[in-house]
This record gives C-alpha cells, sequence and structure tokens, in this order.
C-alpha cells in the first residue's frame, strides 16, 4: 500500500522526536545538565519573536522562525558539533548535507523540498533571514555562557579573543546591535576572570 | 538605572530557560525518559508548520505557530496539568492566568501585551488558529500513547471512552482529519489491548 501524504508527515514527524536525545555542550541556565538540541530550537524561535527589531537588515519573521525550529534536525544523523571543536569541518558539512536529504526527503516532495531548501538558506547564511537566524544561533549560547560564569567557555578554556573570532563575526552581521551588547558581556567576564585568577594567585602568595 | 527594552526582552528569555526543566507526563517516542515542556512546544510548531492543510478553518501558520512555542511557558510557575488528572481545575486556570501575567509582564509592554492576548486566545480556543493549535496539543500526545504500546494510558488506566472523551472533541473541532486518523489508530490500539489481556487470561487458565 502506498504511504499517504499525511504518512509521510507523521514518519518525519516522529523520526524528528530523536532530536530531544542529541545533547548539546550548553549547559541550562541553572546548570543542571546540557541542553538538548530540541529544546535549544524551541528558545531559539522565542529569541526570533522577541529580538526582530535588531536583525541587521529586514527580515520575515516567520521564515527565520522555520529557519530556527527546523536548523537542527541534521543532528539526528550527524550529531551536534560543539563550536569548540576544530577538528574534521569538512567532513561536518558532508554529514549534515546527507542528512538534510534523508530527513526531508522522508517528507512528501513539496515539503520536502521546501525544508530542504529553507535548511541550505540557514547554511549558506546569505540572506537578511538567515544571517539573522545565525546570529541569533551563536547569541543565545554566548548569553548562557556569560550567564553560568563561563559555560563551554571554561570547559574549553577558551580566550576572549577566541570568544570575539568564534562568536563575533556572525552575531555582527545578522545582528549588530546585540553584539554590541556582547562585547561588554565579554570583555566584562573575561575581565573578572583575570581578577579572580591574579586574586588566587596574590592569595597564593601570601 | 533603567531597564532598556533589550534588558527586558532579555531577562524574559533567560526566565522561560526554566521550560526546559518542567517534565510532562508523556514519553519520548524511544521511552527513555519523559518529555519537557520546552522540546514539546518546539514539537508542536513543527506539527503545525507540517499539518497546517488538516486545520478545520482557514489559518494563519505564523500565528499558530507562536502560539503554541508560548502556549505552555506559564507551567514554569504553575506547573504541567496532565490530561488524566481530574483534579483542581478551577485553581489550574487561576495559578496559570497569574503565571501569564507576571512572565508575559517581564517584557517591554507592547510585547508582553501581544504574548497575552495570544496566550489568552490559545486558552480560549474559540479563533480558528487557536482551534486548530488546541488540537495538535491534543493530538501530538495521542500519537506518542499510540506509539509507545499505551504511554500515559497504560499508567493511568485510561479505558477507550476515556481517550475519546478527553482528546477527541478538541482534535475534531480543530483539526477533523486528524482525528479520523486518531479513531482508526485508538480503536486499535484498545482491541490489540484487549486481545493480549484475553490472551494472558486463556494462558493462565490452561
Amino acid at each position: 500500500m502506498q504511504a499517504t501524504v499525511l504518512d509521510k508527515q507523521l514518519s518525519f514527524l516522529r523520526e524528528i522526536d530523536r532530536l530531544k536525545t542529541v545533547v548539546r555542550q550548553s549547559p541550562l541556565l541553572d546548570n543542571s545538565r546540557k541542553e538538548n538540541s530540541a529544546e535549544h530550537s524551541w528558545h531559539l524561535a522565542m529569541y526570533a519573536l522577541l529580538l526582530n527589531e535588531y536583525a541587521g537588515g529586514s527580515v520575515n519573521t516567520h521564515r527565520v522562525v522555520q529557519m530556527l525550529l527546523l536548523h537542527d534536525v541534521v543532528e539526528i544523523d550527524a550529531g551536534d558539533f560543539p563550536i569548540h571543536d576544530e577538528s574534521s569541518s569538512n567532513s561536518q558539512a558532508e554529514e549534515e548535507s546527507e542528512a538534510a536529504k534523508r530527513l526531508f526527503g522522508l517528507l512528501p516532495q513539496q515539503q520536502g523540498n521546501e525544508f530542504l531548501a529553507l535548511w541550505r538558506e540557514f547554511e549558506s547564511a546569505e540572506t537578511e533571514d538567515a544571517k539573522f537566524a545565525k546570529a541569533l544561533d551563536r547569541f543565545q549560547p554566548l548569553l548562557v555562557n556569560v550567564f553560568t560564569s563561563g559555560g563551554t567557555w571554561k570547559e574549553n578554556d577558551v580566550s576572549l579573543e577566541q570568544v570575539f573570532s568564534r562568536y563575533g563575526p556572525v552575531i555582527q552581521r545578522g545582528a549588530p546591535l546585540l553584539w554590541d551588547v556582547c562585547e561588554q558581556w565579554v570583555t566584562q567576564h573575561f575581565s573578572e576572570q583575570a581578577s579572580r585568577a591574579s586574586g588566587l594567585q596574590k592569595g597564593d602568595k601570601e
């Protein structure tokens, strides 16, 4: 028997349940556990609804929200590639591209093509919608790190310069006003870290 | 110093991180753990994007997605009230209404009012958008129960008649074609349960 349109849609919706089991490096703000990619996607969609006035260009919020809701489903096959892991970024792109084809291929053809096109648009980060979506996808974990006293930066021994270079260009490009705030947060965070470290050192000597 | 518009938006976005720690009764499809309300909201938004053709009336998908993204944030204060728990539904409505005022009150006034209005529209379930959103909010856990061999129905000893009365009217009202599928699933599920139980009984006697 041939699968109906609804069968295909439900089979995709069941398959992406697995995104709830893909664990990211970022913690929750209460530091109780790591965040998973499904709840991360929900949170980003809320960021997009509330912060669209800070987009660098003119954006269609509904498209931005859609991109953010689906941007990570490829991790079901390809896993999460943490920003501070510098290995294998070529194979990552290939694996994600294959994952997108398989997953969106579960859908009825037209919807599958639409989702695949949106995912590719997000990845290419060339349109205003995609630039803003990408900026939020960097902004949220930066905020989490600042408000959990270092989060993944502490774990991975990441410097102020590395934060600036890994987050800065993407956030600045898609949401310049949000980057202004980030610069202040990050500078303050690392300066506090430095004075704490020097305080400790001084304490050691005394 | 007065909180800026952005300060208020970020303080709301940080506060709702707590939705990731509100645990629902429904399991994940792989039965590895219970679902939380943030990832549930993400999943529902994906349902809305893909299944809008089954809405009973003419809907604005962007509004439906927004409602589903924010519909559960009140649980941060009020907790999750499981569908199969029949106690205290009056106090539930009050607690949720207070929670909505507090949480959306963290936002800049205009955005807070917009979100509060959307949440109330969802709760009232009178507009086409809200009816469809509500239908999906019932449809997803029903699907989970069917595909996890009973899920919360088994745990709470819920009968076929109770499933029909607790899920049926809401799904039928907002997404009649989806209810047709549910009826088949539910009937088949309970008939399989019954033949398994009678097989066991027969086995006991022999």
